[in-house]
């Protein structure tokens, strides 16, 4: 039998070493900031009913979604979100959880999209939200917990751009737009992608006049500052009563993010701020890296009213948001380069031929004791070998051991070495960078 | 439209949330060990060309597979373990490793068993490996890190039952059944499940003599310590070479794990250990929990001579294993009962009321730059609806804003109280456990 050739489908892709060690960082630094924040895990299939997966619209086929018959002939799909699994777990179980509700959930969802400009089938979503509670305190929760994640990372200032879809729908109402409100925010959604001559189009295709037009860009335009963009909002709202009680949640989404010590301006109210899904109803978000703001949105999320009305009788509104995994990814990338620590190990031991092996091991094992992830090379080859191989997994340092039973050390970047007697010496030296 | 049923696909489940936190709290105890030793993560998709996971076996149908015609075409499959997803990406990506390469890649498989006892049809699989190098150092390398990950667990002790392949093989060569290898150390591996007089009959009808057989078993026999039954494997192969090898590779793992402090009893020596599997062709591994040995094995693996035949040219032997997440998790709920913690919150902090948010909103920042993970209850509801509120999620501490600005704060488990000016004591409070 020939050679099978070794590849993936199109639309998915392996992760290199060093690129999986990143992410993993990534994600780590992810989870560790929405456990701080009283959010745990859950997980839940990655294959459902397809009948679930496809919820509202129901037997229509999809393109996009993974569906096939299983060999039980039952119609399944692979979820293409985590959003849905999401309600259809908190129906299921609703007798089981403690409402309200903090969750996240990390994991693979897959497109079926004709993978232009790159797009994976399979990617890495990463949602965390609070069912089951309304007010400012669920909203400004999530916000404080999205700043915090991006503040947690290395990728320099985040900015929330804040809106609530109260002050939008209100403001449509008294520009006498109520009923084209979907479109026309779809249109806003779009300002800054196409430009205000495609927007003025496109809301005047959904029916509104002129002069609503320009009152309504010029009211979702933020000013030099949040309480500039407050007041132009109260004043082109005037007494609209859900317009109000929406400025009134950014007052105190602000108020609350400072009480919480958020970098000054890691929140900016602004009114362009729309979202395309059509089930928000409250606050929206959208994260935007300040060094890349071209990357596009790189976490993103609002209130909703109702989040599984298929699957249940019970009204359940939440909050949630989920964080860009890739395109944080693409944003480390361009900020830092690529990853080159291929391995996690900062100490590479050499290998000081078999008879010997009893000493390194316990050096290793003792580095480990003292907090250093390190390897020995698994075979006695060459010492120049051992410390290329070191070397090309962008390990920092490497020990080898010497005749009178220490360890010479080397640091790889610049060649520096130090004679240590025991792994505490070694250790201390490797953690002093 | 009526509610569509919110349910989940025969063998496949949900975690709920305490069960979820448990296994990440697990998952990520292995993580940090397996990184300790210098293993990194990959990832590879989860769906692949149904060719490539099949494999050896080709065309033909396997009933245990998920596998589907995706909407390009293209025959699709689940992936079903992740030893041949790592032969696919080590020969794909061959020119890009730095070989010898250590590997850990945790991940979803599928298998679309009956459900017998249970059994899930997808479930969490966590391997690692070391492709590329042979030798003592490689081989008690894998040992050291299986050690140290169940020594890292609150699961009691562990003790690795190891053996080697070429000691097996060495010694049938002596008593005449190298022919019959295969079914003899199928038979033999059934020994503890199946009982000696199924091994023997079925030994038997592999074509092994009587006397043979009792040669085999007596061998095959672990005695009251190591060096015992490393001599009477000794007496058994006689001068056979490979044996003699395999008897050598296992005095230097006992010396290597010695070396490496490996708690005295972790390593047994236990040459009825073969292993279902018929490629692995040096130690062999299986993992038992000392308290809980009818549970199974909660970990196993071994050497290879050939991990990627099929897709490359190039010989790539390997020594690798697996942690078995599934039992564990099951050995914990065993031994400590269902998880309790429902959220990774130490502290809920109770609604003061909108107009007093922004103290708690502080103080919950404060508490968690002190490490201290919590949450803020998220409506203005009664007090005691928000204590049992914290107390059904398993939260150890509530926090109530006084009047005066300082908090009360209570332990649930015995109600003990304590006023706190500010977070850092508070949290030195939590902290004392």
């Amino acid at each position: 039998m020939g050679l099978i050739q070794p590849r993936t489908l199109k639309g998915f892709r392996d992760l290199m070493p060093a690129q999986a060690l990143r992410r993993a960082e990534l994600v780590r630094t992810v989870e560790d900031t929405f456990r701080a924040h009283g959010y745990g895990p859950i997980d839940s299939p990655i294959i459902e009913y397809a009948e679930i997966i496809k919820g509202k619209s129901g037997g229509e086929t999809d393109k996009e979604l993974f569906e096939f018959t299983d060999k039980g002939g039952r119609e399944v799909a692979l979820r293409n979100d985590l959003t849905v699994p999401l309600a259809r777990y908190v129906a299921q179980h609703e007798g089981q959880l403690v409402l309200p509700f903090r969750r996240y959930h990390i994991g693979l969802v897959y497109r079926g999209e004709r993978p232009q400009r790159g797009r994976a089938r399979e990617f890495l979503q990463c949602d965390a939200d609070l069912i089951g509670a309304e007010g400012p305190a669920a909203d400004a929760e999530a916000l404080v917990t999205m700043a915090a994640v991006y503040a947690a990372l290395d990728v320099g200032t985040v900015t929330l751009r804040v809106n609530d879809r109260r002050v939008l729908n209100g403001l449509l109402e008294e520009v006498g737009a109520r009923d084209v409100a979907v479109p026309v925010l779809r249109a806003l959604d779009k300002r800054e992608k196409l430009g205000e001559e495609i927007v003025r189009s496109d809301m005047r295709a959904a029916g509104l006049a002129d002069d609503a037009i320009e009152r309504v860009l010029a009211a979702c335009t933020p000013r030099a500052n949040d309480e500039e963009t407050l007041a132009a909002l109260e004043a082109a709202v005037g007494a609209n009563a859900q317009a109000r009680a929406g400025i009134e949640g950014l007052r105190a989404m602000k108020a609350l993010c400072a009480a919480s010590g958020c970098r000054p301006g890691a929140l900016r109210i602004d009114p362009s701020i729309a979202r395309g899904l059509d089930y928000y109803t409250g606050v929206v978000v959208e994260a935007q890296l300040d060094a890349l703001p071209d990357i596009g949105s790189v976490g993103a999320g609002g209130r909703y009213d109702d989040l599984a009305g298929l699957y249940t009788k019970s009204r359940l509104p939440g909050v949630g948001f989920t964080i860009g995994i890739t395109r944080l990814m693409d944003a480390i990338e361009a900020l830092e380069g690529e990853a080159s620590m291929a391995c996690p190990s900062v100490v590479a031991i050499t290998h000081p031929g078999d008879d010997r092996l009893e000493a390194v091991f316990a050096f290793a094992a003792a580095l480990r004791r003292e907090g250093v992830a390190c390897d020995v090379f698994p075979e006695a080859r060459k010492h120049g070998y051992q410390m290329r191989h070191a070397d090309r997994r962008g390990v920092p340092y490497v020990f080898t051991l010497n005749d009178d039973g220490t360890f010479h050390g080397k640091r790889m970047h610049d060649g520096e070495t130090r004679t240590c007697t025991n792994a505490g010496e070694a250790a201390a030296w490797t953690q002093s960078r």
